[in-house]
């Protein structure tokens, strides 16, 4: 199988360090540019000490971000980079011939009028929107093989839209009302050095924040609404809470059948299991949960896996969904080379078990 | 103001834990006796490091568990028993001439019936339901005047009552459909020697448990029925999150009135906050926040402060409300004591600021 | 008892927080100004909503530091500002005959020599240096009653003096070849916005820094030397660890006397007790360990206690001395108003119990 | 190369589940059998969740431990089992045939005496003290090429050992006065129910225990008598910090040189620089830190790498070594492992980066 140069822009976040673990040891990607302002000139031994023992960890070194050089370099390039900053490199890498996978919200949404309303900034780049594929690859592998941009997903989406699309396509659960409780690890915030994120303020603390419009809404809402062939608006509240990784989802669902009853509720639990295992038995990372386990980020962090379980409540007539996932993995660099690659014809978990 | 003598049955978990530090400070109650069977015959010293500082932290001395002794040596007795142990004490207790404040479930529900469906064993002394007193200071005040058996509320309760009765009473709120969703600091599960909760499990964890069905649901539901004046079902998924301390509820709720535009949600606003402000202005334990402030576990832990924050949604047509508590002193040591000052006529802030 | 008008000169960092608190709820200190430069005009409850339940949180406001406007207002002034910085307010509140209690290291040493050798620059008011009391209340106490400049001690060298001068004076330990293992929580580096001291770089890490030769070894050493009648150089090696709070100090010292066969130890170890004894016993806030017990910062952390606890090894023939205690309390605020307490003729455990 | 067949006896600790993890995942290892007597009859799914995805994980079920079932099914067997038990199976596992490697301290030590005084019962195998090897392939990489039992060294140990036993050889370091402190994670107390190891007993703590005599002791100072040529006798103390994983040691040293001026710490440097670098540069498993880099656990927690880093300081005359590992993967299952890729002829570093 044919190696692929890849490089990665923006190397020195918690993403960009989770990808640069990735790509180092993956078998058939050759890491060969990492980009970062403020660590340009050091090695990867020197910036990420844990990775020191890699040989590569002692010649490469970062470089200041640089499209053009890039494009000579690499054959796909991610982009772990702000909002709105993403855009300016994808215009010249896509342009130049690499493939470019980017982790940031740029070309996650359809339109670039509701990009707008959440970024609070005109789309740069709107042409590209219609082009870009969202790199789930639970839900899109075909267009992802396809693909040249690849939107890669937000963290919290991915633990909504995993445990929630199935059953929206399968019509077992109504698409009015829905209610996404998450709680995510401190890293979520990114490796930027803020007062609200420091040791003292974020252990023994548990908070919420972003009530009620988190920017992350709008392409969860954009994904639910292909799914149910219809306009879905959800409740969303995510919580801060004192782990490095991991993404807790809690979903509050209204079934279209009545569960009231035991008979009711037991044909209803065979028709959510059938469309789970119809969607997920044969997906190497979601793992759906059996008997009375219920998710726990510790299981999952440090994997490429989103855990799933579900919960009928005949009291309340409700579905209860639940989603564990490490955010810097499945909610982020994991997807990201899983969905590079199904676009490079490599074996799906290559570099990700 | 005359000093009342004071007992702590069950004295050496978290809740007694509290309950010995908040007592022996009180300047208008004398620590008496405490109990433990584990620990008998050593003092508070020995089992407390902390606490021996303190005079008294030398010479009182952990006893067996003994109802006719401790009505000899206490006005006042504390019981921080399991659920169903509790029970076998309140009685001599109360036939003894004691007042009893009970920290656990055995007389927070009026009907022997619903307390069999959630603690699977019948109620112990089913005669003495009618008589207690649900000790929520904010509700029952003037009933706690009167009580001689507080059956103190649980701490997943006190987080989503206060929140909710005062909106349920003034009709703001559908009492159907509600939704709460809480984490809670690990100290709510005891202290007992459980592999499940380790440090090497909790830490680096979050979790759902008890889903869908947790045995709090009685009294709350059974209070918000009050309440409401209608019956009501809850939605309620607690989750185990690593803090010590600290309950952060989120309340997802349905508004009797429009708030989808402007002019509807800022006049329902208006009426939220004459609740509350009606209800909890001028209550010395009730935060309510104001501006962009959210409720986070690390403003209340160590405090008998319930902080609440609520926010309309025009998006969803909610209101989301927001509770954060220290589950070990407003949610359980603290509050009991706050009863306790109020019905031996004590000022109700007594050793609690 | 006379109440004292009291500022708090920066008072938005971690032991400035601690301050207010301590201050807030002292029985005879009346709160007048705290001062911010960010936070200037905001009131106490929008800068720490943990205070909001108190009155004066509503009220008081921050204020841009002005040190003529603060001595009208007050009559003790509290520093707790950076290095450097305190004495550009000190020289000019003493002036105006304000008594000034410096958290920083100002005026802790005595030579302006050692002082530029530590911390890089000269020294801001080399004449106040000879003015300025240590302000360790188990150790000078008489000077503290007449201070007018208090330089309230460091937190490493708190839970390193406590334990060791007893034993220093006593002549029961050498002088040469002392060794400060010492273990602090993430407040001790302050709040600043740094990558270092950011959630996800603290939690799940342990790690020693600044070695060999960290800036507290000056007043540590000055200190040691006085008490010992001759120079004193030691080794100290601080580490980081995930708590909030906390220092926990191991002592590797060489007895006097031979404590390799158990006569020797025995007899030694009623030697160090009774020098223990003779300089703690009746101190508010050194707690002697006794019979198995060893110091934990969970068992001081919110007090103002030092624990202390030794043990003789007969097999490498050295005593091993053991100290906890809360950084931002003992090892900062509490200490700076255990002093205000002693220098104002308040009781001397007035706010801190 | 040919697979081996691997069995681990006790497999639901701590450093089981690190095992099952290193060795579901190894290129030349088939997992044949795991046992636990409280687990037998679940599959490695239930028991575990995170190694769900693992296809193995739905059929390998945990059994009874049975030494000749084993020896049938197995050609190396690893024993995570308590000290004292290890012995009782590895006797008829070796008789058997089989390659036994034991992570108890079973059979660390060369003298049953020495056993006896530390853990306090007889050796129930003393002849077999003779035929082990002490598994830290960095010192005994021929002699474990030709074991048939292995020794598995503890994760004190080998954090102490590894910074410790070059200096020694090379003459550099004095082998009197020698000082470990030494930090842990909480998962080195072992997966047991008892209340000191619950969240809320760790959590916000920093402790000392066992002090002075810990039973690490006895092979720490076994090994360094033989490094040294001489009995070595040191001073240890280990402490419990908040973290799930990682070891971090601080070693007070005494130069055989004097290093009290900079011409004689230049020079010492140099000396310590090249006796490390003899020992450890092409050592895939030891990192030796260069600059200003100190070691971190979080750096290694994960990996089978022990960091090192040393500092001469003047003032004192003394060297400061510090080291970190993962207590349960350098500092047990992975240099477990890493004594199996030795011992069958793999690559060292198989299944293990």
């Amino acid at each position: 199988m044919k190696t692929k140069k890849v490089a990665i822009v923006g190397a020195s976040g918690y993403s960009g360090e989770v990808l640069v673990q990735l790509l180092l040891n993956h078998p058939h990607a050759e890491l060969v540019a990492v980009t970062s302002r403020q660590n340009a000139g050091q090695t990867l031994a020197q910036v990420f000490p844990k990775f020191a023992s890699h040989p590569k960890s002692k010649t490469l070194r970062f470089t200041e971000p640089d499209a053009p050089a890039l494009a000579k370099l690499a054959d796909v390039v991610f982009l772990a980079l702000p909002h709105g900053v993403a855009a300016e490199y994808a215009v010249p890498l896509l342009a130049a011939g690499c493939t470019v996978i980017d982790l940031s919200a740029d070309f996650r949404l359809k339109s670039a009028a509701v990009y707008q309303e959440f970024y609070a900034h005109a789309h740069p780049a709107p042409d590209l929107l219609s082009k870009s594929v969202y790199g789930l690859p639970e839900i899109y592998r075909d267009e992802i093989k396809r693909a040249r941009l690849i939107a890669s997903p937000g963290c919290y989406p991915t633990s909504i839209l995993l445990p929630l699309i199935p059953l929206l396509k399968a019509g077992l659960v109504q698409p009015d009302g829905i209610i996404a409780d998450s709680l995510s690890g401190v890293s979520g915030a990114g490796r930027k050095a803020e007062l609200d994120y420091l040791f003292c303020e974020c252990n023994e603390s548990v908070r919420p924040y972003g009530v009620p419009k988190h920017r992350h809404l709008s392409e969860i809402e954009e994904q639910l609404s292909l799914a149910a062939g219809t306009n879905v608006t959800i409740q969303f509240t995510p919580h801060l809470i004192p782990v490095n990784r991991g993404i807790l989802t809690t979903l509050y669902l209204a079934p279209t059948e009545r569960v009231c009853d035991a008979a009711g509720a037991a044909q209803f639990a065979e028709k959510i299991s059938a469309a789970y295992h119809s969607a997920y038995a044969s997906e190497p990372f979601v793992r759906l949960l059996e008997g009375k386990a219920l998710p726990d980020t510790k299981n999952v962090v440090g994997t490429n896996v989103c855990e799933i379980a579900w919960r009928i409540d005949p009291r309340t007539g409700r579905l209860i969904g639940m989603s564990a996932e490490d955010n810097l993995v499945k909610g982020a660099s994991g997807q990201a080379v899983q969905s590079m690659n199904i676009l490079c014809g490599f074996p799906e978990t290559a570099g990700l078990v």
